[in-house]
């Protein structure tokens, strides 16, 4: 059976979801940030970057969201989760997913995480005063130029939405002023409507 | 036929090599990042992002690393640049280049990007100065877990190798000691003796 290990608050809820969604068997274990249990030897041994999700499958590990969430799909769920069949369209499904990870995640990430880039306190300060602007600017882009809807895609559910839901849930955190991202909101909706959401969500905080 | 964006020095090396691999017909553009072409509206009604590569097909346009090199793979390539056919190791292939994209890239950006996530010189110096820190942990990673030699995933050339190869040609710049990695070294050597990396990299500088 797979196992996967997740933490409040954090990207695995994308992979947690989408494990709902296709009904796979797994077992979710709680990784625990405020004990810094991510960086002890134990989970270090499954993930050496000491971060979360990692997906334990019968053949190996795999982190990285964009990587599980194809894995998933591809194993578990109906071709349209992420139309590996049509290269032009499996190609903007990661592309979404790709620009989620390497820019709009990175940006909320300057927030609680940064001193993987910086090790005083004035930049570290000065990095969370810029991420309203900075995580408003990424995701206006979403809202403007990728999200369809209701899905991200269109009429179809696709791996893009949990990653968008989860990440769409830090930005009042993040500073972001929602009243401005009408669709992101309605995305949000959408998405809390349906019964694998609530039964990720009911598994963390 | 297709047109890929590039820019001299940065990421779209890897997008432009694996073309070459597979032998697909292109037209290269070159976008020059010192006269600031990547934000004129020319180029941002193709990425509004103003980011490099782009790459044009003929189904629409197609932007990130991780997307444009499973699409290139995908359509032109043989089966085992990506392994596509067997969702574990499409998803070590995935995890890898999901890394290089959304960690190591970003630990690189903080030396020439910085204005991204800051705006006030400290704060900027303040990131420079934790580059050669952050990338040397975060390729020491790749030495010592991943690059199985003599290409990423062992005996077989996949979409991880040109990626791979263009970031480790920034690492003296970004202030790495390569002596201390003898395999990244060994790699970026096979990388240089392909015909397909010599015809790509003699269209940048």
């Amino acid at each position: 059976m797979l196992k996967i290990f997740i933490a409040n608050g954090s990207i695995s809820l994308a992979s947690l979801i989408l494990l709902e969604e296709v009904g796979a068997q797994y077992e979710a274990m709680l990784i625990d940030f405020s004990r810094d249990e991510q960086r002890q030897n134990a989970y270090l041994e499954i993930n050496p970057k000491g971060r979360v999700p990692s997906l334990v499958t019968e053949e190996g590990v795999l982190t990285e969201t964009c990587a599980i969430l194809v894995y998933i799909a591809q194993r578990f769920g109906p071709e349209y989760l992420a139309s590996m069949g049509d290269p032009f369209l499996f190609g903007r499904i990661q592309e979404f997913n790709s620009y989620l990870a390497s820019t709009v995640h990175v940006a909320h990430a300057h927030r609680l995480r940064g001193t993987r880039w910086v090790s005083d306190i004035a930049s570290l300060e000065a990095m969370q005063e810029k991420v309203p602007e900075v995580m408003t600017q990424a995701v206006t882009l979403v809202e403007d130029e990728w999200l369809q809807g209701p899905w991200v895609m269109g009429e179809t559910y696709t791996i893009c939405d949990p990653y968008l839901f989860t990440i769409s849930r830090w930005l009042e955190d993040d500073g972001v002023d929602t009243g401005k991202l009408p669709r992101i909101l309605e995305h949000r909706r959408c998405m809390m409507a349906r019964t694998a959401t609530q039964c990720a969500l009911s598994q963390m905080n």
